[in-house]
This record gives structure tokens, sequence and C-alpha cells, in this order.
């Protein structure tokens, strides 16, 4: 039954909001003004990939956490990336024990750095799937508070936070375009502006997990790979966010990897910021044209992730 | 006669901010609020890295022009660095003809990217002087308008625009901390303060340019040398910036380059920032305790520059 399906409402992330405002970074709004990368329209990029841990991650592990009862034995999350990170983090800002469940196809340097937050790592044989059993067995053990990626209520609410926060620094966009893994963060900022402001997914045509899933009526399993799947390769978006996605997104493009790579590259060149590729998918859109913007019409890209190895920006 | 120097009035900075505003980036604060890096303090960043060209230059370098009769040969300017890229950055987007001079030891990717900027580049043999040199003559066969990187009242009172901003932008500052080469930047924000806030000054401990300047009671040639030389290697303050800085800044600090190198780390680390040596030197007088501030005192720290190789950011 799709009306089963969570829905959250303003109300959900203003509460939100309150739990998580002191403990997250109010990332700032960078205004290209019109004209920015050769595109007619008034660009402001909102900065998330200078959040704590480097990913919009830490709102909704922060909400999750804060929203619970924490038993002894603390969190557990399965991740190999920025979720995983951010449950780490912000299991130790908060005095709580984590355990993360990392798929061993994860980047060495993801691993290592979720380690130095304090969780304990355990690497599993296999991709995320066999991490996330893993987790769940686990948690069944212990009795640990477990953590989804994307498809928690409270999970969903804390992304949200950054819709909020957009609409208080630039009350006059039209358009925010968003990168789309399982759903949680689209679903969350969808929900907060409900219809008042387009927003738009972007997804890389080698993850089109909510675009499938919208084209479906529901969510459905699809091949994920390239060059943004360590961020964004959920291969079935969550209930939550489809439901939110199905009422409040206007539409999902996508985007070939080269033209993800492309943003990378310009975001640095004319603005010295170093994104992962999920990070700059949104901006993707707007460079290559999968989303063609009005004249005067004022879109943000929201760069939501900045958790890759600087080195692999050399030409 | 020391009082010959041109002072900087508010009034200076007021209009070239009305000359410049629309052709700049207004820069965001990236609000880190206490604790941030193990510093007691309030610690807000202002992220004019990701100013055109990656550095603050461009808001002299916009003055000067705007301020000035260009005449057909356009303008010329000597610098292997960010001044060179701003001018040449300046004079596209304003429709005149550019000449930088520039030493042979600049870095190659300086000296392509001013090129790709439609300027015409002539490197020298030799130093810095060498290109200054060869650009003073060359000025004088064309009559181009000469543009000096920090020691003309119109580059001092454009670069004075990121001290008028930053008022509008955190009323509440107590200090403000800022990297200094020939003193163009600290001068022109010092004279926007005008005491009003705190001003310090830091410089790396093989360019203590205006630390010397300050003790000797009058600008005079050092040695420079170290991580920060290409940025922050003048090794004479400008007689505006000194002029200013007698009257403004409270004392000037000098960090090592270790100290200097971490800051760029943590920056990575911590913030997911990439900057330059010299764009970090103002923060690392904060890490490393050169610069030791109250526990609730606001201090503002420039981030001035990001013109560097991500890649040098290995460990």
């Amino acid at each position: 039954m799709e009306d089963a399906a969570p829905k959250i409402e303003r109300a959900d992330i203003e509460a939100a909001f309150g739990r998580i405002a002191r403990r997250i970074r109010r990332t700032p709004i960078l205004d290209l003004g019109p004209g920015a990368f050769g595109v007619c329209a008034h660009l402001e990029l909102k900065l998330e990939l200078l959040q704590h841990t480097g990913s919009f991650k830490v709102r909704g592990a922060f909400n999750r956490i804060l929203s619970a009862e924490v038993p002894g034995a603390g969190v557990i999350a399965a991740s190999g990336g920025n979720f995983g990170l951010a449950v780490a983090y912000a299991a130790r800002e908060l005095g709580h024990k984590a355990e993360i469940f990392v798929p061993e196809t994860s980047p060495a340097a993801k691993i290592r750095r979720i380690g130095s937050l304090g969780a304990v790592v355990h690497v599993i044989p296999g991709y995320y799937e066999e991490a996330f059993e893993a987790s769940r067995t686990r948690a069944e053990e212990t009795g640990a508070l477990v953590m989804h990626a994307y498809d928690q209520p409270e999970v969903v609410a804390g992304q949200g936070t950054l819709g909020l926060e957009l609409s208080q620094q630039v009350p006059g966009a039209d358009t925010v375009l968003i990168a789309v893994g399982g759903g949680g963060l689209i679903g969350g900022v969808a929900s907060w502006f409900a219809g008042a402001v387009r927003v738009v997914g972007v997804e890389p045509d080698r993850c089109p997990t909510l675009h499938a899933a919208l084209a479906a009526g529901h969510p459905i399993d699809v091949d994920v790979g390239g060059i943004a799947a360590d961020s964004l390769g959920a291969s079935c978006a969550g209930v939550i966010g489809f439901a939110a996605a199905e009422r409040f997104v206007e539409r999902v493009v996508l985007v070939p990897d080269e033209a993800i790579r492309d943003a990378q590259l310009r975001l640095w060149e004319e603005v010295r910021l170093i994104a992962e590729a999920g990070g700059v998918t949104s901006l993707a859109a707007l460079l290559c044209g999968a989303y063609r913007p009005e004249p005067n019409e004022r879109v943000v890209a929201l760069v939501c992730g900045a958790n890759t190895d600087p080195t692999s920006l050399a030409r």
C-alpha cells in the first residue's frame, strides 16, 4: 500500500532543526550571479560540502540519534561512505558508541577516516547488501540503534533542514537542483518546500534509481555504476523519499558521467571548490543542459559532498 | 617624508565598492562557531579564496582600472601570480588589452592561466625585480596604464572593500586576521575598520616584510623565502599599506612554514577547502598559537587565495 510510507511534514523538519542546529554548520550560499559557467540563469550554490564530515549526511544522523533513546550498545549502520562518516561523527559528538559495517569495496581512505572518528569498523566481504545484512544481524545481538542511510523518517526530516536553511538564505529561489541517491535528501528538501519552489532531481544516467521508480510508480531495483556510484549508487529508492518525490518533485533529469566529471573540473577552475562526483551532479545538469533554466530564473544547486581525494582532480 | 604616503579613507573604499560590486563575488562567511580546530574562540572564515581568479586581487585590479582613463594600449603589470591573474581577468571583463610581465621563476601553471585569460604574457629572465623593470620600460613605450600589485591608492582602496563587506556580514567581529605580503590587503582592510575592530597581520617568519618595517619605522628590504613566498614574498612593504598599518594594525605576528602547511592540511581535513599557503597564513596564526584569542573573542580569518595545485595537498 503506497500510502503506508510515512509523510514528512514541515513541522517534523522544524523540530529536527531545533534538535540539530547547534551541532551542524549553517553552510553558506555562494552567489555567482547571472551568467556563471555560461548559463543564463542567476545561479547560487549551497555549499553543503563544507558541512562536518564533508557531506549533508550529518543532518539526518544527528536527528535520528537525538530523536531516540540510545541504548548502551550505541548506534549501528551499514555504509562505506558519507553516511558511515556522518554516523561515526554524530555518535562521537554525542558520546555514544558506533559500529559501522562497510563493504570491502569501499575506498580505503573512507574506511580509515570512519575508524579515525572512533567508530568500530567491520569490513565485510562483498557489496553493500552483504554489509547491510551483517549490520542487521549484529544489531539483533546487541540491541544497538539502527541507522538507515536514507529511509527512516528522522533521517529524511534531518536532511530536510537543508531546505529550511535554504529558504531563509535564498527566499527568492525559483528552482533547487538536488542530486539523488536513495532519495533521503531530495525527499526531505521537497517535503520542506512542498511545491512552493521547483525541486528538480538529478541522477547519473548510470544510477537512475528515482527516475526509474517514478516511471514505474513504485521503487524498483536498478543496476548502478559509474563515477558517482559510491555516493549516489542506491539500487532502490527509499519509500519515504519516493512518496515525497511523487508529490513534490517536478522531475528527475539524467546526466552522463562525462558531464559530472566536467562539472568537477569547472567547479575547481572557476570557483576553487573540490567536490566529489555525487556532490556536483546537481550542477552538472545545468552545465550540460539536462536542465535548461529560463533567463531570469534563480537557481540554487546543492553542492552536497566533498569526500574525494583532491589528487583525483589532476587532469 | 612619511606623511607623503596617501591615506585611504573610508569614503575611498565606499567609492571603490560602488565601482566594483557588480564585477566581484560577495564571498561568503563560514561560521565555524566556538571550538573549531580546538581553538577556544568563536571562529569565522571569510571565504575570499572563492573570488574570481581565486584571490582577493581582483578587487584592487577592478578599482584601479575603473578609476582611470585606460589608453588603447591597455593595462600593464608585473606579476607571476595572483595579481597577474587578477589584472588579466579584470582587463578581459572590461574589454581592455593586458600585458603581464612574469619572472621565469613563476609556476608554469600560473603563467599558462594568465595567458588563457587573454593577456599577452612576457616571461622575463630573473626574479620579480627584473620583470618589474621590464614592465616599466614597456609602459613608457606604449603608454599603457601601470598597475601595481599593492602600492597604488586605487588598489589598496579596492582591497579595502573586503573589510566593508566583512563589516556587513559579521558586525560583531572583535578581531580580523590577515596575511600580509606587500601590505595592500591589510592596508585597505585596516583603513576601513580604522581601529573599530582589532586588525592583526600574519606573516611567514621567512617573509617578515611588514613586521620588519614596523620595527624599523619605515619600509625596509628583507630577504624572503619559504612556502608562501609566491604570494606573500614582497621584499619591501608598500608605503600606503605601511602608513595604514602604523595607524590601525594592532600587531603583526610571525608563523613558521610548518604551521602554514599544517593549516592547509587541517583546512582540507576539517572543512574541505583547498587554499594556497599564503591563503591560510592567517588561520595558521590561530592554530599554532602565534595569536591567542580570549575565550569569547569573535575572530574572523581571511582565507584569501586558492591558487595552488590540489595534488600538492597529498600527504
